[in-house]
């Protein structure tokens, strides 16, 4: 298998992007990178576009085809829409990385997108728990900020801590966005304000939830031994995972463990061989604070039940044990829900890269951690610095 | 790159699948494959499923990970929803082609799947509508019935041809469905019953487009050096194409050639060393009429302007020059859009086993192409039994 290294990367800042379409935000994001890795568009031997519920929300499928055909890409390319919920983005890296591992493309041109805020919140809530078993659990009512309620009860339950400790996430990612100019929301909250905001689903309050969004972000990979060729800042991939879950919550196992994220992780950490003590900075899944509890638990950085005592203790903070989401996370940034994962990998880049506007100092190993539905998918990706 | 090779395959009726859900239809197809294949689900290593607007339709979107739960399938595998509107089941079996070819896995189950009948003929007709280019066209008013109305006027225009030649197709295909138990529309139409039909967009009337439908299909991919373990009649796929075209009318060079069908169908002849006149039986897109006289040119069975008269003249008939849809097409079969790829595999495999209900005789080399869009995305795959 051939070595796989991001030699460009671009974004949107995430938030509403009034008068932008769903294409034109791609396709900004998409040159953004293709001129940042400095190749030619005619350079891109395919195109993987991660996107979720841009059917139902502004009536667009087919976009990879529109999208390539904005930016004027080959016509001998394959490009390919793949989707899995709020993890699309981390599959579309993840195809790209197979391609050019397996020796089918030497650069490939991968993306997340959505555009979500010219919905109603209605529509925008009924879209998103398209992602739940529609028949078995989304039209019964439980939607996804329901769901990490559950998860929520179910952790204080088992370990013992209260949402002070949880909705630490929000005050440390909120802190962390507010350097970020791609973050929608750049005001630090207190705990105080988290505690005492509107209360969405018990024990879940608004600064525990994400906010829908716009965006897009793009990478371009490339065959690692032609990297030196495009940029001096080459970060190359180590290792790609992607994991089943269940598809409903009353299949799991365990409501405080996301079985696709270990078994995501597992996969990434085997083909990489690096251990969650090497890694410097990490972007996950913060959909809701809990959600990064679990996660940052589940991606090995500390045991079960550890994880939302280590956010209150600040060991998730930049110059902690373990620097999580120094973006903002979902939390600060927003979640356009099929750009999500691309924009997570974007901002390993930039950390990576030294480039970051909040700076994890001397990062040199980065992991992405994305994720889908009920847990029902996840991708993991470890990314290296030369 | 290893060779892949087909060992089982799965279908359900297409039609009006009442009281069956899309969960339930694509777990049918699967595990009909399954069992064709004797393998073990837990020998799956990947799953791709082709779906298109399952999303908009029936409110359920992350599908891949919800069909391999319902499956039971091993929680270390990648599972992969992959979207290009009506091509979206090829590029599902193009992908589960190149895992295997690239040693990714060594067995990859793939799918396509659609629920249509289940929502109304209004929200379908806006639901299929997103895969052009909304924007630009879509909301304009141009369907796909409008475009390849479009298309059948200009063809008409430039090869002097009449709606005579062009729904020759229908009545070729019709009587091809009558022996395919599959087949939504199971009775022969006269050219008269054709031309006499309700107008649906000039000069396109109602046997000259294809029916919505549900359905799902499904094939159980091998390395093909284990095929022999599991089947007394492997299909090797020989080659795996897939192009890009334009994503608007406006953007073509010529309304009577789909660009993304002349680069799949090179790609695929060109991995395969087969050519055109090699070809026994022939699956193609026939969404409309006209689709099929301007498909089985661009894959090379005949000079351009030669199609219509072609079929007029029985030579894609069995027992023709190139037998074309011996299963009744997706005029005949019906169109689940998000499934008809895999469906159009699953026919040509049985032509290919010898085990069709409308056998084309002694069938060695078999072709399959599927296209999304107005010309957006197309795939090629070239089989041949052992």
């Amino acid at each position: 298998m051939r070595g796989v290294t991001i030699i460009g990367i671009g974004s949107t800042p995430f938030g509403v992007l009034e008068g932008k379409s769903l294409k034109e935000i791609a396709t900004i994001a998409c040159l953004d990178a293709i001129n940042d890795a400095g190749i030619d568009k005619n350079d891109i031997d395919a195109f993987y576009l991660g996107n979720y519920i841009s059917g139902i929300l502004v009536n667009q499928e087919t976009i990879a085809p529109l999208i390539a055909n904005s930016l004027g890409l080959r016509k001998d390319i394959a490009c390919t829409k793949v989707e899995g919920a709020c993890c699309s983005g981390g599959i579309a890296c993840r195809h790209g990385f197979l391609l050019i591992s397996g020796g089918f493309c030497d650069i490939v041109l991968v993306a997340g997108v959505e555009k979500m805020t010219s919905a109603s919140t209605e529509k925008n809530t009924a879209a998103i728990a398209s992602g739940m078993d529609w028949e078995q659990e989304g039209k019964t009512g439980l939607t996804f900020p329901g769901f990490f309620a559950l998860v929520a009860q179910r952790y204080m339950y088992e370990y013992g801590c209260k949402m002070d400790h949880i909705s630490s996430v929000c005050v440390k990612n909120r802190s962390n966005g507010v350097k970020n100019p791609r973050a929608r929301f750049r005001k630090e909250v207190t705990l105080e304000d988290v505690l005492k905001g509107k209360q969405i689903v018990d024990p879940l309050r608004l600064h525990d939830c994400c906010p829908v969004s716009d965006g897009a972000a793009a990478l371009v990979l490339c065959r690692s031994d032609w990297a030196d060729k495009f940029t001096k800042k080459p970060i190359d991939i180590l290792g790609a995972g992607q994991g089943l879950g269940t598809s409903t919550a009353y299949e799991m196992p365990n409501l405080v463990s996301i079985g696709a994220t270990v078994e995501a992780a597992r996969q990434a950490y085997k083909m990489s061989g690096i251990k969650p003590g090497d890694v410097d900075v990490v972007e996950l899944h913060d959909c809701f604070s809990i959600a990064e509890v679990v996660d940052c638990e589940d991606l090995g950085f500390f045991e079960k039940g550890r994880g939302a005592f280590a956010a209150f203790d600040g060991e998730t903070r930049i110059g902690g044990k373990i620097p999580i989401n120094p973006s903002g996370g979902l939390l600060s940034k927003g979640h356009p829900v099929g750009a999500t994962g691309a924009g997570q990998m974007y901002e390993i880049c930039k950390q990576l890269r030294g480039e970051h506007e909040n700076q994890v100092k001397d990062a040199e190993i980065g992991l992405v951690h994305n994720l889908g539905g009920s847990g029902a998918v996840s991708t993991v990706h470890i990314l290296r610095r030369r």
